[in-house]
């Protein structure tokens, strides 16, 4: 294990949707490293929690969230520089991430700062998955096209994407929730489209998108959308 | 765990991508069923294989590979009828499905042949961040759109998809594979297009693109595409 860098998924939140592949690389890491918000817990150190070594060094990634890149750059600069020191004291280090590592995930920003390390990559549960069973409806089936729309995109390109789609899923809604919801008004998805918070975190809440109330937002959200036939009629 | 049906994603082919919910409802269950193409072993249970108890009632489900719809409709039909018996018996279920559930997944459809049964749906890894992890490249960062796009969609169809897009999989690659690739090299992605074959299993192959030989056809294969500015630089 030793000198190793692993990027570990540790999926949406139910620390149950760990892999058992996560779980052992948690387990024998000398180091954990995780992301967290300027004081908030981490949710990816919450949800590995239980199998942290009770002597692995913690070593927490404070990232500015500001909407320029280069504060978050400086603490990924940071971190690596960090993580490349245990590896070469021979320390193997575990990098949690919420969801999966690759899939829009900020374990990825490890990758090129550290071109001369081990790395291995365990993939996760993403909120995409997470978020269809908890509805308990096809993200996409048979041949259909499914689509991955980050909410921050213009709602030009939004439109575009969405016109000749049955199958989408919204992710960082945040605070563009009203201009989606106007997107999916008009584009026609709005009807079918569900909102779901905390994916399968004890806070978990699942919501129509019209049943939302005008003042209300939606946290930590996806949105999924379907437009047309039932996906999952066969 | 009695007179419930549970959906469970067992992941792309390694056993320790299974989640510790998986596991549980593997274990727990009185029946496991799976789909399996005829004449071959399941790739599903072999997955789970060693989780699933040993007086479990082992019910696979033949689906005809056909074009057309109407047999391996046939097929699902019988397996929902087999599994409304099982729990009116009082005897709890798991469907295990190969990836995700719901994600181009055929335990979804259980779902609407059986309207009053209870259902669980465990979320799984899929072949798509699996495939992301085997090649170590980032399926999609910060505000970029990801599509998920299967091969046997019409090449026209492919093309104005790609055409303004950085990152996409095509799945269910098979038999289209060169077709695909010529789409793939008009709208720009083939250069740095990866094949993944059997993503995490011992068979995993990776393959750029246009090393791939002419006379060659990958196997149980997703094919990541990715155009311009890498998506992990930040």
């Amino acid at each position: 294990m030793s000198r190793k860098l692993t990027l570990v998924g540790v999926g949406p939140g139910d620390p149950e949707l760990l892999t058992l592949k996560a779980v052992k690389a948690i387990a024998n890491a000398d180091v954990v490293t995780y992301p967290q918000k300027p004081g908030e817990a981490s949710l990816a150190l919450s949800i590995a929690e239980d199998h942290v070594a009770a002597n692995a060094i913690r070593m927490p990634i404070n990232v500015p969230m500001k909407v320029e890149r280069g504060p978050a750059q400086r603490a990924y600069d940071e971190i690596a520089k960090a993580v490349e020191q245990c590896l070469a004291d021979g320390k193997s280090v575990a990098y949690l991430c919420e969801g999966d590592p690759l899939f829009y995930g900020s374990a990825m920003y490890m990758i090129d700062r550290l071109p001369n390390a081990k790395i291995d990559i365990i993939p996760g549960i993403t909120s995409l998955t997470a978020a269809a069973s908890a509805v308990g409806r096809p993200l996409a089936a048979r041949n259909e096209t499914l689509k991955v729309l980050p909410a921050p995109l213009p709602s030009e390109k939004l439109m575009d994407e969405l016109e000749q789609t049955q199958s989408a899923a919204i992710i960082k809604v945040g605070r563009h929730f009203d201009r989606i919801r106007d997107v999916l008004e008009k584009t026609g998805h709005a009807q079918s489209a569900v909102v779901v918070e905390y994916a399968t975190q004890e806070r978990q809440k699942i919501t129509p998108l019209l049943e939302f109330s005008k003042d209300d937002r939606p946290y930590f959200s996806t949105i999924l959308c379907y437009k047309g036939d039932e996906a999952w009629g066969m």
